[in-house]
């Protein structure tokens, strides 16, 4: 449970009838916060939005819809996201700049805003905290995703008891019709927003950017950290604070639990590969050598087939990683070494790595032989059922 | 009709039985020689060997096998190459380092090179050159392929006929247990090996570097351009040349024909789809969005699905190009514009678009609004027939 924060979900009849697809989140006082955003130069109104609030490191409301993304929708668009943020900072009587927006769906439709402010003032009324509010919260942000995605994690900070709850959705980069990876992670902790941010570039970095479905990057991914401050620990001013390790371990693992919840969840997805590339000469080098093997279509296949193809992988690293000699490489299934020394390994018996690769979860990695960094990156298989939900006409 | 070189074709027993999988072309003079080879640091024992000797620009023969890619084989696959050229060389009465071989098929897996010597004397004995001979030839180097893919053009150096005949073969960049893109050139114009290598690689840019099936580079992709001087046109020492213009344009012509073929033969694939990108900052910033719109899984299984999912293209270009503006770019599909001014373009009508898809050749075109710089690439849909091809076992 965190303290100093309410929950509302409802329905706004964008584009879903018979479930909620929006949700607020407001904050008694002011949190703090800190936010990663998507690269993309298509970003949706309300990235925009959020980057210029964000500077401010305050937030009073969070406010979320499912169904449209609100992206490439120009000046309708604008309006959509200002009138949003005019009315909640009316309702809860703060500052616009105080409020932060997501959208999530289909690109390129406009919609009328006052599907969403005329269910503020109710959503606002409605608030509370109890045991079913993450559930629902949850639930409410989904697009094509077929799970709620919730992690809960608790820690000391000083001695006294810090609770972190994280929300996500997606399950394709982009969806059939929908858009985007979305988390949202709360704390009661006190954390100044600054070292927040720090905190959760770093978790984001290895958690939800070392993710892929589909290599497709959306136009409103969006990952929010809000801390309320109410978990009464001394705040936390500075990053080299040692108090604040087990905060970011928890913090780390929580969003690595959320990414990879994303990734189970892809569209037609059967299994979670995790991808860990060693003995690079750089983090750089290794996380674009293991995004290289997770985006391989032919990688993703052989997986789905249960095929130990060992040379589609070395194929991916050749693609991806000029510095590499295959005289050093190392390539191994679960624990079996398949290729290394130049030469598959005439050691391993192929119907016994088969027989792994049935595992729902699998393990593929690589020793570059040339240095000492690491990255690990998790995907899934790729099914004739991605293909299928991804072909069909949007109507 | 080429002169000055001959065919032949047989059957090595490394991995299919009832075709041919072996291919000789022997040059009565030296050929001149050009070549643009895969840029994988997983490079197959052969790729390296050609790289070696086509610094010398000087070709007796080029001999290819189909079924087995001799990559990542280590010393034995070096052993393969060694023997190889020794054997050629010896039946042709000429230097190991004037013979050119390529392999294309599986990974990893070694094979006797007895297989291929063996067969060497015979071909040479059978070698000729008949209205029958690239028929064969194209269909000797074919992996997952459907189709033999042969272009020829003939123009003028110098009020000389000039031919060109060119074979290729690729379907997907790694097909299930086959590899390799590959594609040989031949010409009996009189053109020094530097100005060839100037004008393949320029033309190769523009079409085998500017496909994608499914992102994969293959560690044996190679193109290799062979010119018998046998046209008896005055030889072409300087790439100002204006006597050059017609030739390179029909080589441009005859490069991008096959690259096409190897794109409608892609696994899987209903669709050709070409994608153009205008207004761009430079030449790489265009190359890099239109690869990206190719390269997605999103927008291929839309066409597939003969969706105009327009927000989908936004996305690619949004995540492969960071200057653009959603204010300055125009999306086209065929001759409909879909999206510009930063939204939905009020006029099109969907149902026009969707029909358009129907047709098996695509259009898309964007305008970034940023500058003149322009790229187009091809590539085929993602169906679910690509997935099936792919996850089939290799047994």
């Amino acid at each position: 449970m965190i303290e100093g924060l309410k929950i509302a979900t409802g329905n706004s009849g964008i584009k879903y009838k018979n479930r909620d697809d929006l949700l607020l989140i407001s904050f008694e006082n002011s949190a703090n916060i800190a936010g990663v955003f998507t690269k993309s130069s298509m970003a949706a109104a309300s990235i925009k939005f959020c980057q210029k609030n964000i500077k401010n490191g305050k937030a009073k409301a969070l406010i979320v819809n499912a169904g449209n993304a609100n992206a490439f929708t120009g000046k309708i668009g604008q309006e959509i996201v200002q009138q949003t943020a005019k009315k909640v900072a009316n309702e809860l009587n703060c500052l616009e700049n105080e409020v932060f927006i997501s959208s999530t769906g289909v690109i390129g439709e406009v919609f009328d805003y006052n599907l969403i402010t005329d269910k503020v003032a109710n959503l606002v009324q409605n608030s509370q905290l109890n045991d079913q509010s993450w559930r629902k919260a949850a639930a409410a942000i989904m697009t094509t995703d077929t799970r709620v995605k919730i992690s809960k994690k608790t820690c000391k900070i000083d001695g006294k008891t810090v609770n972190l709850v994280g929300i996500a959705k997606g399950s394709g980069m982009i969806a059939p019709n929908m858009a985007t990876m979305l988390s949202y992670i709360f704390t009661d902790a006190d954390i100044n927003s600054d070292i927040l941010q720090i905190l959760l570039k770093n978790a984001v970095d290895n958690s939800f950017n070392a993710i892929t479905v589909d290599s497709d990057q959306s136009t409103n991914d969006t990952v929010l950290a809000f801390a309320t401050k109410t978990a009464q620990n001394s705040t936390i001013n500075s990053i080299n604070d040692p108090k604040i390790a087990e905060f970011s371990k928890n913090l780390n693992e929580l969003a690595l639990e959320l990414a990879k919840m994303i990734v189970i969840d892809g569209e037609g997805a059967q299994k979670l590969i995790e991808i860990s590339v060693n003995g690079a000469n750089s983090v750089e080098n290794a996380k674009e050598t293991a995004m290289a093997i997770a985006n391989s279509p032919l990688v993703k296949t052989a997986i789905a087939g249960e095929d130990p193809n060992w040379g589609r992988i070395v194929m991916a690293v050749g693609k991806s990683c000029y510095e590499a000699s295959s005289d050093k490489l190392e390539v191994k299934i679960g624990d079996y070494i398949l290729a290394k020394n130049g030469e598959r390994n005439p050691d391993y018996i192929e119907s016994e790595v088969h027989n792994y690769l049935k595992n729902s979860n699998v393990k593929i990695a690589i020793n570059l032989g040339l240095g000492l960094h690491s990255f690990t990156a998790w995907t899934c298989d790729l099914t004739e059922e991605y293909i299928k939900i991804n072909k069909d006409y949007r109507s």
